[in-house]
């Protein structure tokens, strides 16, 4: 029986292109994008996570306007999808509120383009999460990619989004929607 | 042999909320988005489509402040990704293109969250393919899908793409990605 599925989406730390770490830049679009993905594919809940408290209230004016404001009248299937979005100061903040809803500790899974070393396929992950493995969290970055003590400190690394060659440069939003789609989606 | 992979983005005729024939506004994250998807699954040309001179001419500008310009010295992998950006100003129009490229017919599929009717499923199109049906153009709505016309025309259609449940309203990025994926992913 697979348990609650969440994602959050990290502003920080995350890495810039120098392999810095940063704090980014709420987008737009990731918002709405993975706000639908989640939804069909069954997400409980999708979390921003940004430590900046005016681009908290960005999103959270965002989330107003789509789901008690002239938005969510226009447009009742992004309503439905805004619903499940929350936003969370740190990482840490998302795994404290999920293990308290959910009774029990959290498996996180990082996700990332130049993930190495030992990552469970797809595959795999989906068998763990059908044997059981409680409410889990996939951790997705903006910028260049999750910062190296996310990755160290989650429970599983999800093997990269393999393409048709060597370019690899998805945007996070379509790393997203990919990564539902592989674990998640049926297929006719 | 598969022959070489196309896409094309229509702007016009697609449907609004209430099923009429409209012609849509070009959207940044769309161009970003399915260029470096593209790339990343070895799609060989993506066409905007928009019969708006206007609106082709910001295409254009886009294009070139990321390959000509100041952000493809910036960001190479972007600039890569949008050099197999093209804009055209109708479905007929990309379809010659490609003819005269490849000196041969074009199999178009058309694609959509609400096809139904005699749709092909991600793993026949695949064989189809495989199996040598010369060029292909994938062809995706913006707004609320593609008018009718553009679906009866069209040599296949690919059927939806199923989450989890009930709710399915993808972005238009989101579903090229998983579209791409499903057929040319590679899993480890």
């Amino acid at each position: 029986m697979r348990g609650q599925l969440y994602i959050a989406l990290l502003h920080h730390p995350v890495l810039d292109r120098e392999g810095r770490v940063i704090t980014s830049a709420v987008t737009n679009a990731d918002i709405h994008d993975i706000a639908r993905s989640a939804k069909t594919y069954g997400v409980k809940r999708f979390f921003i996570v940004t430590p900046i408290a005016d681009q908290a209230d960005l999103v959270r004016t965002i989330i107003g306007h789509w789901t008690c404001g002239a938005g969510g009248t226009l447009n009742p299937s992004r309503r439905e999808a805004l619903e499940a979005l929350e936003v969370a100061g740190s990482l840490e903040e998302v795994v404290e509120v999920i293990a308290r809803e959910e009774s029990g500790p959290v498996s996180t899974v990082a996700t990332g383009a130049r993930l190495d070393g030992s990552c469970v396929s797809h595959g795999q992950l989906l068998e763990i999460l059908e044997n059981g493995c409680g409410p889990t969290l996939f951790i997705f970055g903006t910028g260049w990619g999750l910062a190296g003590e996310v990755i160290e400190n989650s429970r599983y690394r999800l093997e990269p989004i393999n393409g048709a060659g060597a370019y690899n440069h998805l945007s996070v939003r379509s790393a997203v929607a990919i990564t539902l789609d592989r674990l998640f989606g049926r297929r006719g």
